[in-house]
């Protein structure tokens, strides 16, 4: 194993290799797809599992539709298809012959939803109507990288419909606050919440409202997105109901997703020189007890036992534990490879401890050591665990608010924006114009906020509409 | 809603209208593909957690590998690529590009999760490799059929890596257990357990153990398999390590995979005329609570609060319950529609028995009403559910036998085998030319046993290696 490369200097680097040494993923034999492996998956499990729980406590039901979409569906939506024709995966052949119309591996399935939501939804009394799928999707990515931006990558998509815009749009807005949840209180991710600009939106949505981190290198990442997709699906595909009153009318349709690139910006926002540091709430492992073997066999005996006594006691607290026996390591390389790993506590089990009926805890965070007596054990830890998560929020909000600027015009911040990067809260005019100069800077609009602080543009001499964040992005 | 079919005269049509009107599946506008709605789904739901907790109680962790598959990687075991080549979905385009090779929507992860192993495993000290995945295959079928046989299905496909022989085989005979169980236990199914014929078994296994079920058509139904790869697909794919003394060796593979198939397992072997009878276990809604609304807005008023405070006990006793309050239907309506969905206890609660402080329970099974006071209602309920999901197997193990007879020579039970069905135990010689004479039947061997108990073959004047079970299928 080799040291993890500079995070300072080098953080895509950095990056790709703690997820290659931390066995997150691996590159797949496939252009762009990884393999997510049992460490990178149980931490993406602790996530869903969360979010389902939050998605069915709001009224949603879970379903699977298939992941082949006819082509011609994709195309009904003017804008869609726009969006998406250029990274379609294209199924031409199946069972042995050509078929007559192409199927697409699935993007996103809005089509395919509201296909169906043609023929489910009749009446007033079908609405609202609010599901849910766990699936993978697939888009031809240029550029790949692992959980950040991948060809296939895994995520959840909820599908409702509403009979009324405002319910739709209290709907929308309910699922983005529900993902800020997920990445303040369980990812421990501050994040910049707003609208997308019209050029950033999805294509087909009349809003996108998205949330984004701010990683160490001071390039913003969306975190996911909800739209408000409005009519205009429901038009393409003549979905309609008999309202209360007898009349025919269009329901309103939301969308909303996060995906696998959440594990990368815990891995980026949290990381450190040593490799993965994983807020408690979603680390697969929370404790690894290492036994430090010596003496004679009796004595190694007396300390596996205790070692898993205290397992046992803490699985029992509801603690995630891992009690490393692996004869083929040392020690100082079980730390090694847990360090790498992110778990946040470390418990060492020695001789001498045993006699002195105590362990050695050690926090991943800070590295700090300390001597704890046996009977303490349980409680400390479960208060400490409670205590990292909530430690972790914080760091990560002193770093996110020092990547947090204010900008009055590009010219002035535009020289810092596209070097060491940041994300700059400034006036906009909202012209489409003026937003296409960030280019030049590498930068683009991440959201539009619903506050107000700044009079006029970033760019023009008209006045500001609304305060916007600009930043380079993933 | 149009009354089902009749169940003994039209089975298949029975089927397909009770998956439909029960809302568990809708036809999808791809080819013999599903949606699954979120009752169906739920359902699915309950066995996959189930199932979930057991791998990862034997040892195994969980993956997730890319759908999409390189041609020529199920090319390179010869076996595996004659059973599987006229089935494929491919994919020639993507990115707006031809590529260079095809990729394949995977029918099943064999080959890349081999293909992957062949970089992760070196040494002893990396086995045994027990990799879990839920995922969706796709196997493009000529006579699809909802939950039985699906152009898409939904299953978990294990894959484990072993460095002996012994290890590999206990590992597929550990999991077939599993699978077992959960088909007895949970499903309430009683099936029949053993090895596939050479002829059966997938395409590059060794061997291949397979549980299925016999239908109330007759029919025997495969619910799950688990192969002993041995090292077949090691050879392929050169995947090898160095054993404790040095040498290099090809490791013995295992695979196993349970699917959405016991969803339609479930339906078949317990339906009845008023549609599907769930067991408790896998129930999405276990109890039902119906409140009838009459008198003044008081008294209605009074009934709903006592339904929900109902409710709310029977959920602080794990129950899973749904509370109807749909104002759009009668009461009658809702009876029909919970017996439909086969929910297993109806509770009806009105001002009668509001003022007797009492309910009205109705089991789906038998539909015996009795009538309970307040105070027992938790306690009878939960006992309740335990009854049924005992009675529901013993009521198909009843069926389960009725359907399996002993036969000595196909002449003799053919007839009856190609008309009526059911399963024979019957001897057989081992081979093949023997076993074509069942497709004159329209039957095939389902499995081999591991008990012998005839003398001789069921074709031919030759002694029987071993006991087979014989049946027309699904």
């Amino acid at each position: 194993m080799q040291k993890l490369p500079d995070i300072q200097k080098n953080f895509p680097e950095w990056y790709q290799e703690v997820v290659y040494q931390a066995e997150l993923s691996d590159n797949a034999p496939v252009r762009g797809c990884m393999v997510v492996r049992p460490y990178g998956w149980a931490i993406w499990e602790n996530m869903r599992d969360y979010l389902d729980l939050r998605i069915k406590a709001t009224g949603h039901e879970n379903v699977a539709f298939p992941l082949l979409i006819p082509e011609s569906f994709i195309k009904r939506e003017a804008e869609h298809v726009k969006g998406f024709a250029p990274e379609l995966a294209v199924v031409t052949h199946a069972g042995g012959k050509e078929l007559e119309e192409p199927l697409v591996v699935r993007p996103t399935s809005e089509t395919i939803f509201y296909f169906m939501f043609s023929k489910w939804i009749k009446s007033y009394r079908d609405l609202p109507l609010k599901l849910n799928q766990w699936a993978s999707v697939v888009r031809w990515e240029m550029r790949p990288r692992p959980f950040i931006r991948s060809t296939e990558f895994f995520w959840q998509e909820g599908h409702t419909a509403h009979a009324t815009f405002e319910e739709a749009q209290t709907e929308a807005l309910l699922m983005l606050n529900e993902y800020v949840t997920l990445a303040q209180d369980h990812l421990a991710i501050p994040v910049l919440v707003g609208e997308k600009s019209a050029s950033e939106k999805f294509a087909g949505a009349e809003k996108t409202y998205t949330f984004e981190g701010i990683m160490p290198d001071g390039k913003a990442l969306q975190m996911g997105t909800s739209h408000m997709l409005s009519q205009s699906f429901a038009k393409a595909f003549e979905v309609k109901f008999q309202d209360q009153n007898g009349q025919m009318a269009y329901p309103y349709f939301t969308s909303w997703g996060a995906t696998t690139r959440l594990v990368g910006a815990l891995i980026m926002v949290h990381g450190d020189q040593n490799g993965l540091v994983l807020p408690p709430k979603v680390a697969p492992i929370q404790v690894v007890i290492i036994p430090i073997l010596r003496g004679d066999l009796t004595e190694k005996n007396n300390i596996i036992l205790a070692a898993q006594n205290l397992a046992d006691q803490l699985k029992l607290a509801g603690v995630r534990v891992k009690l490393d026996l692996d004869e083929h390591k040392t020690p100082g390389a079980k730390f090694y490879k847990w360090e790498l790993k992110g778990v946040p506590l470390r418990i060492e089990l020695g001789p001498k401890d045993l006699a002195a009926n105590q362990v050695i805890l050690t926090d991943r965070l800070d590295s700090q050591k300390i001597v704890l007596a046996w009977p303490e054990i349980v409680t400390h830890v479960t208060n400490k665990l409670e205590f990292l998560q909530t430690e972790m929020f914080k760091r990560a909000e002193i770093k996110f608010k020092q990547n947090l600027a204010t900008g009055t015009k590009l010219t002035e911040f535009g020289q810092e924006l596209a070097g060491a990067g940041g994300a700059y809260q400034t006036g906009w005019c909202s012209s489409p114009d003026c937003e296409a100069q960030l280019k030049n800077y590498k930068a683009s609009i991440r959201c539009v906020l619903a506050e107000k602080t700044q009079a006029n543009c970033f760019n023009c001499a008209e006045f500001s509409k609304s305060d916007v964040i600009v930043a380079k992005s993933y």
